[in-house]
């Protein structure tokens, strides 16, 4: 059977050269970088290269960069960190209600140490509008959190804007930029940010390995102790070939990015195009053009997007109803409660998210395949009204 | 030039078979767990069934094994996780002055949150009295942290004696064994234990992956909070090659661990043997017998171990003076200062740790290696006595 990956926001195969670079560092270089001896130099300069493949992704210095087990303990460290190293100044934290889980469930935890949250509302598209966050800010906020992009429906945010307020105002700005690394331009710079959050395995390269930018100056604290590496910041024998992984997944992803992303741009456009005349009660969730140039996240009326997604996946096509975090719990998604679906509608969303495989052949396939399904399971529906 | 490699308690390779049972979940089977679709389930099938080959290398059921990304991580959730649960129970924790970083720094954080920490001593040889514990047992004590085997100079500490204290006490009992398993018998039962650390790069697996046991029904809480992974106790995409590596390794130790460690025992020996009698002013750090079957820890009167360390390496042997964290520091090594060596006695200590690859051909190099290179070091020294 035809086989057609088309969750790349859930995780990505590893690109082959990354499989590539790894493999002599479980081997022949297996060397601790700790280590004096020349294994461990060896390690210690792989970790080091690294290093400057994913500053130079994100327009940041090497020593900017700690390398962390992946995104959510990147989110971790970058907030908790950031809230308890400044607690004696403030104890509010602004962020959105559509960001992911690992923000999400964190500011959840710092309310049990004290901290008070304020989740800003979103548009029907999926913004965050500046002026919600303007209004947010109090005397004692010490922290904005907004996503780059939202891993459901794709939407990206104006960092630039919000970056420009949190810096006038001296508050801390942090982005999970999981969804946006490697995929569309990252310049920490421009966007005035103070830390962003990057996972190796959404941009071809390793789970088990992620990244946080923490600026220069920036004043936070570690969330995980032990022998001091990263210079403190991150504790625990450094995952050479998973930090090597990312490295190379990051280089290769700089180079490709402009052809790459149009390319998904051209997919994108080709299959929303046909689905949403194709299909009758269809609809695409979030921003028509402030979107990443991955993401689809279709409504249907009238079917459930989980038996949907089971059709697909029996015609070889893998997609998701949303993150694949919450892909086993029934509640309906709280990104497309927030843009205003009700319940019934946000149960009947696909979300597509395409990648390096994906040909123009692929996402014919893949449409007539969600279409052949939407109309088995419509005559099947209890749900279509006569 | 021949390369000996003898620091295993830094890290290890990759068995061959290991990054064989890795290579298809990075490139075929790269799916995320938490996927409905195909790709999905074939990853939750491989991280399912690592987890019940690392609980039967600890006697455990399988839904007591937490992947996590490493010792580390392991240690800061286990000691972490079940002080914060208890804090309303008391606030006091006993510890080993030899512990890791990754419990000793860990122990200290808590101190900030207002935990009190017990550092208890440990004899010549460096092992922990049950009856110190005993004393140190206050109404307040909620956990107990005491290592398995040091990882600088092998000593096995009584576990089941203190397990059975604590079990006594209803102390919650922890230990950190990232130097034991795989490499002695570990049996979660028979120890009394509440929780376990393990680490996959010191057994043979890959770096950035680890487990902790925690016994059905401890009281713990999360560090890491995101969408849930892990049962609600580490949440983060799971690591699935990582994972899958892990459990390999702990499969294929458990079918080697008799043959290997009686193997280990006797190279252990044999080089300790000729290191003794035929350098003088030498000396064993650590116990007799109580002690790790790969671990030796030499002492050598009037030479710094740094010196040595680098002299070995430019003759192929990679070794180190204590453990890898604390190689860059130049402070003694607080495991040796704790078993009552001075700091001069203590800077001239070499730490060999053996492993797979090693003969009794390389034990014999090396043991020449080392005395040649003390010889050398001895006729430039300024701290020998005419």
């Amino acid at each position: 059977m035809k086989r057609i990956y088309m969750d790349h926001a859930a995780t990505t195969p590893l690109a082959p050269e990354v499989l590539d670079a790894m493999i002599p560092y479980f081997s022949e270089r297996f060397g601790n970088p700790s280590s004096l001896h020349s294994f461990g130099r060896v390690a210690r300069e792989a970790v080091d290269d690294a290093r400057s493949d994913v500053a130079a992704l994100l327009n940041a210095e090497p020593s900017e960069i700690y390398f962390t087990s992946g995104g959510t303990e990147s989110d971790n460290l970058a907030i908790k960190g950031i809230a308890r190293k400044s607690k004696k100044k403030g104890r509010h934290i602004i962020t959105s209600s559509i960001e992911h889980p690992a923000v999400l469930e964190v500011c959840k935890a710092l309310t049990r140490e004290g901290f008070e949250v304020t989740y800003l509302p979103v548009t029907r598209e999926g913004l965050v509008e500046v002026g919600t966050v303007e209004e947010a800010v109090q005397e004692d906020t010490i922290l904005i959190s907004v996503m780059h992009a939202n891993n459901e429906i794709g939407t990206i945010q104006p960092l630039e804007e919000i970056g420009r307020l949190a810096g006038e105002k001296e508050i801390y700005f942090h982005t999970d930029g999981v969804q946006t690394a490697g995929k569309i331009p990252v310049d920490v710079k421009s966007l005035g940010l103070d830390a962003f959050t990057l996972s190796g395995h959404k941009l071809y390269g390793p789970k088990g390995a992620g990244a946080l930018y923490i600026r220069k100056g920036v004043r936070i604290e570690s969330i995980q102790q032990g022998g001091g590496h990263e210079r403190g910041m991150r504790s625990g024998t450094e995952n050479v070939p998973g930090i090597v992984g990312l490295g190379r997944a990051a280089k290769i992803a700089k180079e490709n990015m402009a052809e790459e992303s149009e390319r998904m741009r051209s997919l994108r456009d080709r299959m929303s195009g046909w689905v949403l005349k194709e299909i009758e009660d269809s609809w695409l969730n979030g921003h028509p053009d402030k979107r990443l140039p991955s993401n689809l996240n279709f409504g249907f009326r009238y079917i459930e997007g989980e038996s949907l997604l089971l059709y697909l996946d029996a015609k070889g096509v893998a997609a998701s109803t949303g993150s694949a975090c919450s892909s086993k719990k029934l509640a309906a998604s709280h990104v497309l409660s927030a843009i205003g679906l009700s319940p019934v509608e946000s149960h009947g969303s696909l979300r597509i998210t395409l990648g390096m495989s994906n040909t123009e052949e692929d996402a014919d396939y893949a449409c007539r395949a969600i279409s052949d399904s939407v109309k088995r399971l419509r005559e099947m529906s209890a749900m279509r009204p006569e």
